[in-house]
């Protein structure tokens, strides 16, 4: 499995994903889940991928390959987030009937996934998309401002208790990485290193990714911090009163 | 769905469950997922179901109409709890084996359910069992003091880091409390009210049993503690560092 979130915020958006892709216990490795398409000054796109690795690593070659053939549609030439979404939506259907329609009958292979798409084109606000494995899309508002694939379940409660829109890109960061130390705890199919970044709105600007290991001090740090401050929480609540 | 967690401590058994069921989003309703089965001073036991509401129904049904019939083997004459769990498992199969035989041909319908079993019977310390759609089960340790079924995954996280073995009952109904009211905010398909119990070891007392709605004071205070020491934990947290 996964986990991959990102947040759509007042100031730009956040991104961060685990590296984990394992196809049983016995087959466990470390792939990027973090794409990022730039042009100039002009285009910023960031693709986190779930699902069946073999269709995520094809959607994202074909993507690549026809950016660099300068072959239409593609990435760098679509005029809106809209459209990006559309053409990864085209992508990811035309990957999974590729590979599926020659599936041996009684087949069970899942060669699903799902996307997450954000990033800016100059000329729009930022905008965060979620891309289903068929092919569709919804977008973030304001009411939900983030996205979650994969392994999501673990990971949601501090999300919604914390974040909202006018949450600082920094602060945001610290509750993606908290919301994925709940879902490492709990979940052995998701796993570090983290692949993390954070884009400021209008900026166009990719140099703030990070890969986060276990020795990262930030992350040691806020581990640390949040464990302690839950134990310290929960030992001060009333224990259930018994019936007398 | 449904969310019931138990756990079993060196002190006794800590019960809780939801009370929602739907088929569908347009059809909710309000069942109890906690049963209690008691012989005089000599046995308890808590049973709690997920899955199928058709399918739970009458395996409880079953094992109360076996009890009330004097029909062996029943609840009340197996000897250990090992043996409950395998009548409980056998009831399982019976049920599922009965309703999903004669399933038209291209239905979907999912018969399934699983079941947490705890209590005591005389000669035995408490035990807590986990039975599967299958009807086999594995038995809570010292490793594992706790079980959950259904949506399971919100609450899973908080369990984790709070819970051992020598938690008091009063504290560890506390954090089911938590863990379910984790799940609530994050899921629909779980609902108040709760149905929670305490059973403590070597007591063969069935008396702390509880319904508690969303006006009760001790949920009510419980919730909003926790609510607002996570936000303070996560307001300490220092922000993610800005690359320079």
């Amino acid at each position: 499995m996964t986990y991959c979130v990102a947040m759509r915020l007042s100031d730009g958006l956040v991104f961060a994903s685990d590296s984990r892709t394992n196809a049983g216990v016995d087959h466990i490795a470390t792939f990027k889940k973090l794409h990022v398409f730039r042009h100039d000054s002009e285009r910023v796109l960031v693709v986190q991928c779930a699902g069946n690795l073999a269709t995520t690593q094809s959607i994202i070659s074909l993507l690549n390959s026809r950016v660099d053939a300068q072959e239409g549609p593609n990435l760098l030439q679509v005029t809106s987030m809209y459209d990006a979404a559309m053409l990864i939506g085209a992508t990811v259907r035309e990957v999974i009937h590729r590979d599926s329609q020659s599936q041996q009958s009684g087949s069970t292979a899942d060669f699903s996934c799902s996307l997450i798409l954000g990033g800016q084109i100059s000329g729009e606000t930022p905008r965060l998309f979620h891309i289903y494995p068929e092919g569709n899309f919804i977008e973030a508002t304001h009411d939900t401002p983030y996205f979650q694939i994969g392994e999501s379940k673990y990971g949601k409660p501090i999300i919604d208790r914390v974040l909202t829109e006018d949450t600082p890109l920094e602060q945001a960061m610290c509750c993606a990485l908290i919301s994925i130390d709940s879902t490492l705890r709990s979940n052995l199919s998701v796993g570090l290193p983290l692949d993390v970044m954070i884009y400021r709105a209008d900026s166009f600007d990719i140099s703030e990714q990070q890969r986060i290991t276990e020795n990262d001090p930030y992350f040691i740090t806020i581990r640390k911090a949040w464990a302690e401050g839950l134990l310290h929480t929960f030992r001060q609540l009333p224990p259930f009163p018994a019936r007398g």
